[in-house]
């Protein structure tokens, strides 16, 4: 695994930008740092992004397929309803870890399913910025496991 | 209240362009200069929009949210499916009145849920045009409401 | 439009009479006295009537029918069930617009249904008080716009 | 059978008296007339109404069970949801033909349920006033049947 | 209305067959043979006939709606199955009253749908032979009303 | 507690007075009998009624509510269906006990849901006339505790 | 029991017929054979029959009871549809043994549920041809403990 | 492809033959001479049938099966509960194209789904005739492109 | 009709480019060199398109409706959630006929709906790239019928 | 009535152990203590149990009712899933009344269905502690009432 | 096959001890008896169980399935609910045949469904005593036709 | 965090126990040796259960939120049913990480739900025997966040 994709979807780029007091410092710039740096260690490439449009995620997802990249995923709120996604890890062959920051299972019951899950290699989700480390740590060991 | 985002979601630019015998005249840009003479009235900055992109309406909603505006939101189709607006309005602390043209009740099933409605202020639906004029003075009369 | 019939549904005779420090203030009579006030203004004739019994709330919409009033009808909890309402609107030809003092729709989800609007024009709430007044003046344009 | 009670529900009284160039000139005085016609001939009590409260028809109800009538019931829009009715016709013992003017199965899905019909002896609906004959002939019929 | 079918669908040949002192000793024959009086009364050509197949009954339906015939429908299970029937009844412009010897609404809640009804005249359920009679009656008087 | 309000609902009124053979004779006014010497005991004043109409139960649970008095509650058919009762009981902030002479959950399905449930103190059903003695109790009992 | 009806459903006359290489060589006239051996052993008179026809299965299920005959029945595709056959059973008084060949519980769900199971005596499923021996023995064991 | 068979469901022999003023003057035979001109002109068998009976149409799957004709199937009414002509595709081998006249989405919601549609090859529909002239086409392409 | 708009969806730019030892090798781009080819045969412009993004698909939709050209269209996943692409085709008046290479029906439950195809000429689906081919024939044959 | 057992189901041993300041001190032996009086007073043996395995509590219910002890049970979260004790309690005959500290309705709808209910005497729930001790009360009266 | 295992689930330790006038004298002994001499007759180890506990069973599913043991398996209200045993038999390769004594179609709705049918060979029901009898006949026939 | 409990539910005995060659040789023990490795390393003492029976893992749940200790939880088929162990969890005050080997997600629909995910701290599912080893590095990581 020469590179990571970590790929944010809608409103992520709110994180930790409005009352901090009330929801927290923790900034998608903070986790990309985290994870910039643990990639560094590995020697491995690493794209960040983030967007609001269905689509970008979409073409982001091919995109990460064609280079053979592990992905790690928070499609935010296109989680529970995207089909296209769910079509883009599966046509692609894109190898997905599915994350979310928060715990959606103790959220509203339009949270708790995922068109995604299916078709990603495994979920993370509850642990905040953690669960991307986790995600990365998922994807490191693999990549591993399948050299030896 | 220094200003008034109206957001148009998708299929509304096609208001009043095609066979006006058969559905009326009425067109976009007749109910912004409405909005925009009121607007002006009251010294209220207008910015009036229209996307059929569902993350035109999330980045606007975000937009409007961090400009402390106040939002008339007629997300068209996607009223009824999107939580990615739906997180944009928590997310942004947006302060939205949800309208529409049509009595969206007496149309198909399909358009009686509203995924936007639990996050908005109010809702003010079917009444054709006027629904964005009401919708206007119900956030100029809350803004003068809170300032006393 | 010479006269308006605001029609009160199950429980509204509660609204500001208990705990106010908790619930606010704001009561049944001061909504019929802004209501009163604007109707003066527009020399409509204003009937204001609140039953808990969904036979009282059909007779009047029939009433305001044959009299050819503009009705702005909270039906309260019969809002969600009453099939008889509906059929007195359809049958009594009223003109009717349905108020919510709350966002029902951010409430239970018991809640979120209406039998009644598929019948209504139009349907504005979650303004408070507001949400009579925005109905009142909805009533009045549309009679004006008639007219002309 | 000394008596059969024909109880009407809400908006029954709407009949015939709106447009009638629309929706025909049947009114329920016209349907009392033909349905005294014919009691007369064989002799039976009438008793004739028609509310639009729910507990109304549950009075009634009980009322025609204790004086041992036989009932034509047109429960109209209570009949979808009451289960006071159902109750009522079950505890008094009343002898019930439930009718509908109107083929309420050609109508909305919310028309096609009734909670009468599993403690009523038979149903006739759809062929308008002269659902309420066939209903009395019925009665008349059964009772003969039941002294033989 | 020059004739009159009655078409009878699957098990109703089985009527009063078995076990008379349970199940009573009304027979299909029995139930023709009333209906053949009446018939002859008013000079109504009278077509009796039964099947356990659901095409037969199709068949039967589309005869009778090209030769202009009334026609009364016990269409037994097939009453809550089929669409073929449905299509017949609105295809063929068959007059059809649907009849039910049960009240079908105080059985399995299987048997609580119909998909005739909605194209049905009218229904009549649950008084035996009599909702034939009455059945009867009502293509007599509706014929003579459109005379009239 | 000074006072207790026992509220009956619809057909409760029939209780003991049909086919006593079958059906045992306690009659309401056996019940009311019981609770009323047991108040005598206690010092309680006690307010006994029974109405077939919805609209009745929800003035009386307002009266209730507003004398601060214990409310034993037996809705009987409106338990499944009224939120108007469901809204009485949280706005006017009675301390409602919910009774049920007969075990609702061994009967029909429609009975097995109750809008009220969520709103009272607390449910006792299946005892026949010991359900409105053991209301009483839990109300004193819990009246004698707040106190201490 | 001096007679065994054995009655198979639609499609079941290709078994054995398509492709044995893939399917296996079991036909209908194999399965005839084995049962015909065991009912000769017994002094059974065997009926063995096949029909795409849901009709014919209704008239067959009626003959098979007004003979009193034991009846093994495979209805197929109807297994999971027909009311007719469900009424046949119920109606003709035959005793009834449900097969399968496959079990149906590991197929597509749309064959899980049976509409004939609850009127027959029992079920036997998922044995290929031996689901028709155990049958076989069911009908001839049950028929003798009535004997005893 | 030697043979194409054009299956044709319940109702659709009224095709054309009832009030052509409102219904277009299309009938089964006129389609019947337009497949049978093109079967002509490439040299392939047609045999072209109705019935209104679900077992002759499941009879005459498994006939086309086994000759290695290419169907065209318009199973009407059972294509939206029939499993018999499910299980006759799949058991018989034969390559299917259903098709239907209008466009069942555009209907009542009971025709949206088609327990056939999963074991055809494909679904044309919505085109009148022209549905029946592309299935053909669809074969006969097909056809070509295997056998080279 | 002038020009054909081929639209395509999420993922169909992934057609051919991954694994065709596997899954065929079948391009985007040679699906629309077959159709160009048809076109130019008969003097029609083509615009072939593809974006992952509703949004474009929205657009262009309107553009084709816009432009009175015929649209063959193949929207991948958002077939089964998109209310806004249903609302554009509507509103819009475009002449669609919607295709899906595979067989939808025989693939996942959450494929089998489309929101589409109520507002669609017709559909074809199953077929492959010939789907295509016979969308395009099913346009050519409509529009010289109209012309005729 | 010689004995009661009283028999708690899963979590109820946590009961007052944990963060009394938050939770109450309310415990399990509290509750017995209780119980265990009251018992005295009136001659009945006592057994008090509680378990985490349903399989005890089923074994609990058949001791109970074998030895013909009435039985206050509080299942616990086996309240909502348990068909095995269902069926002990009416396989065993034993006398049981359902309890429940919290009122179950007014949280999670999970815990809304109980499996129980419909073959208990009678249900109490919402009175904490003191849901026992009517529950106790309730079978002394009964026991009484048989007696005499 | 050398052993087989009867597995009994809850309350099956009730069966015959109780109102034997009423519910008969089967008793689980006396079905083991009977097993026990027809597996003496064919050499087969005879496991004979049954538990309360649906740990018991899991436990005792993996034995046999370890043991290579035939199973037959009633796991009486579990066979409703238990996802537990069908990995167990899924997990543990364990050849089982699912039996129940009454037909469990014919009783409440809740006991329709089985969540360990997909993963037994087969399911006998309905028959009593019998049933475990035939399915032993179906272990020691399939075991018979393995070895030949 | 002094101690890290690791439960297992129904089935996990039999992990890589049966055809190797198949399933893979991975092992609970392998598991428990990896766990218990990067255990020492932290110094943090390891508790490594595994259990059929739902009631030993609630009174595991119990014992360690009694203690303490981080849970890493796999309930097996118990997850999906189980509100036994969602009360333990919430009930206890455990801090629990939800795993699964497989990612449940791609298997059936009922493994789909978990009634343990709202009151977990987060999920980590799909890695195999990596899924344990991420839910300690959570553990570890969030007790040294908590510290700091």
């Amino acid at each position: 695994m020469k590179a990571v994709h970590v790929i944010n979807g809608p409103n992520l780029n709110l994180l930790g930008t409005r009352e901090p007091a009330t929801y927290g410092t923790l900034t998608l710039a903070g986790i990309e740092a985290r994870i910039a740096a643990r990639c560094a260690q590995e020697g491995i490439d690493l794209v960040f992004r983030q967007s609001n449009h269905e689509g970008d995620l979409v073409d982001w997802i091919q995109e990460a397929g064609a280079a053979g990249a592990g992905v790690v995923l928070n499609a935010g709120a296109y989680t529970h309803t995207s089909i296209a996604l769910h079509d883009a890890i599966r046509g692609s062959g894109a190898q997905v870890v599915e994350v979310h920051l928060s715990n959606v299972h103790a959220r509203e019951s339009f949270r708790h399913a995922s068109t995604l899950s299916s078709v990603a290699i495994g979920v993370i989700l509850g642990f905040g910025a953690l669960s991307y480390d986790l995600a990365l740590e998922a994807l490191i060991s693999l990549s591993k496991s399948k050299k030896s």
